[in-house]
């Protein structure tokens, strides 16, 4: 089929009475779908009900350093998960803390402490006039809110194939000191599932920040989330680089087991430099006796190594591929040449970003719940829910089944083709 | 034997010589006995073990909301472990959102959002020249370390044998708006085992506060923790008095299971006012996408309901009741009549309050040292970690074996004496 923009009014017109012929059908069967929440499926969840039972008399309690698990102490995380994790995140065992079960709780904390007491020994921000943060864009809504709820003032930075644009982010940070900080989710980030260039995360690590209490905060969510055995994304490793360019402190490093145990019932953590982290056990003395260690050595002793837990995400690849592949075969099926919306087929994460033509998202969005189809909300990929082009819309496709995603993606395609007509037509 | 104030100058010296003699020969027993921690046993630890594998098939983890408690979803706690945790903090249901792992955290949140955000409105903390909080002591060492941590000055408030003294906190409340808040530990008090009356109770719901935004801190830890089936202290229910007084947004109240199921695994909890947990959820939007759910139903189907748990607490009581009256009994043995202490036979809660003689309580602590006793530092029990008088120690009897405890309090007594003889020789 021809693009779009190349029909005539007439064309147009015609096109958009089949349109709405079909959606009519599609909305007569009063379906009830849901691409919008990057949950995993029941079916994924079941790969880790071996955990539920994996500590069940009290000597397995004990954990390597000989303490009982079921009791308090160990501030910052038992050393088997220790290992784990650090395995996990690229680090070394020493520079990692576990935490509870929400690595977005970690972030927020981490805001929530340099407003209070600054950061490494900076003036507190809730003393600042003006605090500002970089937020690529399309980003993470969950991101964003932790900077908006503390009247941080979020600037949109472009993404690009690569990362987040650097040459603008090397500007800013380099001639604000009110700039204190960037979101990024590196790898096959959340929407678009890009995955940082070397050449971006060398040019992160060699920022020259106006602000001494500058970081980056670096949500590494997705980082062994693969969906293909032969086609993998590769992301050097924050912060060694940080280390070798001389800023030894720039980075923190997020992630957690959410979506490879459980959602809200995993394991949690940071990584950072020596400095960075005595700061942060510093304040956790006062805030906790400890963490979950039960559940810290749950995860240790069902994984066993990271060879388990990297053997554990084939099984999730295995179950999530499927469902990428359909929602894009779908896209390329429907949408391939009309010109009316692009997207990038991504090699893991949670998400399938879409690009509809300027000032579709919300209509598009919109159109689709008409037909029993919910989606993640047009612009929650922007800070402060505004997407200045009223474009991007997130796909979310891990939760529904296979046969209701395949349904829930022609709904979409079909929202998509008449919001265009009705956009091309002027009637938007 | 008489008390040791109306010995003469050469009695003390001879019992000295006794004492000394006696304390070389512990000493040279070389034992490492430790009563300063308020941890469970192992062998109370152990009556938890049934919750390991309560949950052990993906049916098993659906909650009764329907929600499939391995996901996503839930923000303020699941119905069964809402109505577990309200009828143990004896609260309606929708007056209590369940947390993580630590009301430690829970509080040290309330203080941090109170810093940044204020309360229902007011301005927040971090903006404000001083902040002040009135703490009971002896009291909880973690309370303060929050407070201190977050620049809030501290006001000693006495403890009296039915609470705080209330003509000084309705004094104080009154007249300072810096004034914010109060560390309250309800029941079986941190460190003396004194529960508040109920005339104390409902003096703290009348209080009139002159800052709108004064809350009182009720760490109710201690609830269900009794030591005795026919002694029990009652504690009246301060929400329902703050309603009845008319300031229904007073109090925040916490409790957590730590020393219910295992410290640092359990759930934890904060029950307020519909106005004050709006706020809460408010933020907790920002911060988490929710606790940890297969822990809340994990804990819910241990205990069943209420009733499960008063019973579970019973198990408590009958390894814990053995050691806490060790404890006295050595007291009132070995001190009883000398004049050169004095202490509260507490009927729950973890500890014994012990108060020596004026100026002798930091080295008493150092003297049991020396024996190969640890005891909780001197001091801990007070703001700053200054005790004005240096007179309270904090005694914890559950972690130690009977057999342990029973030598330990020998060493304590022993030390308690030789310091006191010092001091009234003037050697201190």
């Amino acid at each position: 089929m021809a693009a779009y923009k190349n029909l005539s009014v007439e064309e147009l017109k015609e096109l958009k009475t089949k349109l709405d012929a079909e959606f009519e059908e599609v909305k007569a069967r009063g379906l009830n779908l849901d691409m919008s929440r990057g949950k995993p499926s029941a079916e994924q969840l079941n790969l880790s009900m071996g955990m539920m039972d994996v500590l069940t008399s009290d000597t397995d309690l004990i954990c390597q350093e000989g303490v009982d698990c079921r009791n308090y102490g160990v501030l910052d995380g038992i050393t088997e998960a220790k290992q784990l994790l650090a395995d996990m995140m690229e680090v070394p065992k020493q520079n990692i803390i576990i935490f509870g079960n929400s690595s977005l709780n970690v972030m927020y904390d981490q805001i929530a402490r340099a407003m209070t007491h600054g950061v490494l020994g900076s003036t507190p921000w809730a003393k600042l006039d003006k605090v500002k943060f970089l937020c690529p864009v399309p980003g993470y809504d969950r991101h964003f809110a932790i900077t908006e709820h503390f009247g941080i003032e979020m600037i949109n930075v472009p993404m690009t194939a690569t990362g987040p644009d650097m040459d603008i982010v090397e500007k800013l940070v380099a001639e604000d000191d009110a700039i204190k900080g960037i979101w990024c989710v590196p790898k096959y980030s959340n929407p678009q599932g890009i995955t940082y260039s070397d050449e971006t995360v060398r040019r992160f690590a060699r920022l020259k920040p106006a602000a001494k209490d500058f970081r980056i905060y670096w949500d590494n969510a997705y980082g062994i989330h693969h969906l293909y055995e032969d086609k993998q994304d590769q992301l050097i490793e924050i912060l060694e680089e940080c280390e070798k360019a001389g800023n030894p402190n720039l980075a923190y490093k997020f992630s957690s087991t959410s979506k490879i145990s459980f959602p809200g019932s995993g394991i949690a953590a940071i990584a950072s430099s020596d400095e960075n982290l005595a700061e942060i056990r510093k304040q956790m003395q006062v805030q906790t006796i400890g963490h979950d260690k039960v559940n810290q050595l749950r995860h240790a002793r069902f994984f066993g190594d990271i060879n388990g837990m990297v053997e554990h995400m084939r099984k999730h690849a295995d179950i999530l591929r499927p469902k990428f592949d359909a929602v894009l075969e779908t896209l390329d099926r429907e949408l391939g040449g009309l010109e009316i919306g692009s997207w990038i087929a991504p090699r893991g994460g949670y998400f399938i970003s879409f690009d509809s033509m300027e000032g579709c998202a919300k209509a598009i969005v919109a159109k689709a719940k008409e037909a029993g189809l919910v989606m993640t909300g047009a612009g929650a990929t922007f800070p402060y829910g505004k997407d200045p082009k009223d474009s991007n819309i997130r796909i979310a496709p891990s939760y529904p089944t296979l046969e209701d995603l395949k349904v829930a993606a022609e709904i979409f395609v079909l929202s998509v083709k008449i919001v265009s007509v009705d956009k091309l037509l002027g009637n938007l």
